[in-house]
């Protein structure tokens, strides 16, 4: 398995990874080999960050309690108008909740977690498996991430940023409209 | 010299992109051709965001003059303890300021724009080119967002996320001590 897979990824290109990445949200019971965790964890450390700081922890989640109890915690913290988005699929995945050390962050906690998480879901790609960014965090409201740390057992000084689950796809994702290039590409001033 | 690219480019596998990419701060003179530009950016938009809201915007800077003011704005905001990585090679570069709507990042404004960084950064990568991370964001202090937007014109409703130099090197980064995987990976709680 860990052949085949690895066969696959060399003829895989970045733009290809790129362009096919899609969010998945239904997951298949074929379970992803720790062998590809840790190859996905190594690359994500490959991330830039904030004065080379490399503040990342990882934490894998499979028990089954565990996913429960982070699908309710994202469940209850979800604001209305994103309910069409429910957390419930997490139970049939494999997690990764991206998180990062402050002290090492140099401010740049978020966008140091965010780093990694997309390099997480590209190197995945490459693997065959899907990936949905989730996040940890809600400005001005704590509790989230309270709450995911309590559940992690995450030190004071880690603040979980952001919740990647993935898995072999159990859906084939909807062809997404994009916006136009032009559109949205400015030259020197908006 | 696109033809070059483009074929560099199929050759280049994800694996290779993340693991050799480094923070580059020398640029050379060689113009990036504005076909890679628009590549780049192309590619950019795939990125994950949040309700597929695909806030972005992209301001490509090439003029002297605003990135004489680009360097002034962020020296002028960085913290003391960052002062070894003072702005003035932007001068060398072309740069892509990432921006986001607002109304179109249903609350994750800095997760959207730094998503988007990350694949541009890679793709940059792919084509020989390098870059580096730069905010355009301080927590609790408005005032580098306000002068990079007035800069810009971003209207109100925009918001500056990254600031991404490019182009081609003109320094070797140096080896990047990595931390031990072991040391940052954790297995169901911390």
């Amino acid at each position: 398995m860990v052949t085949r897979v690895r066969y696959k990824a060399a003829e895989v290109n970045l733009q290809d990874a790129i362009r096919q990445r899609r969010s998945i949200r239904k997951y298949g019971e074929h379970r992803v080999k720790e062998a590809i965790v840790r190859r996905l964890l190594d690359l994500s450390r490959y991330a830039p960050s904030s004065m080379n700081g490399q503040p990342w922890h990882f934490v894998v989640v499979r028990h089954s309690a565990t996913k429960k109890a982070l699908v309710q915690i994202k469940n209850r913290h979800c604001p209305s108008k994103k309910k069409a988005y429910n957390a419930d699929f997490l139970k049939d995945a494999t997690i990764v909740v991206i998180c990062v050390e402050k002290e090492r962050s140099h401010g740049r906690a978020i966008e140091n977690g965010v780093l990694a998480a997309a390099i997480f879901m590209l190197a995945a790609q490459e693997c065959g498996l899907g990936t949905v960014y989730m996040s940890a965090q809600q400005k001005g409201k704590p509790a989230l991430k309270k709450e995911i740390s309590r559940l992690l057992r995450l030190p004071n000084s880690i603040l979980p940023i952001a919740i990647i689950p993935f898995g072999y796809p159990a859906e084939v994702a909807q062809k997404k409209e994009m916006r136009e290039l032009k559109e949205i590409t400015h030259f020197e001033h908006f």
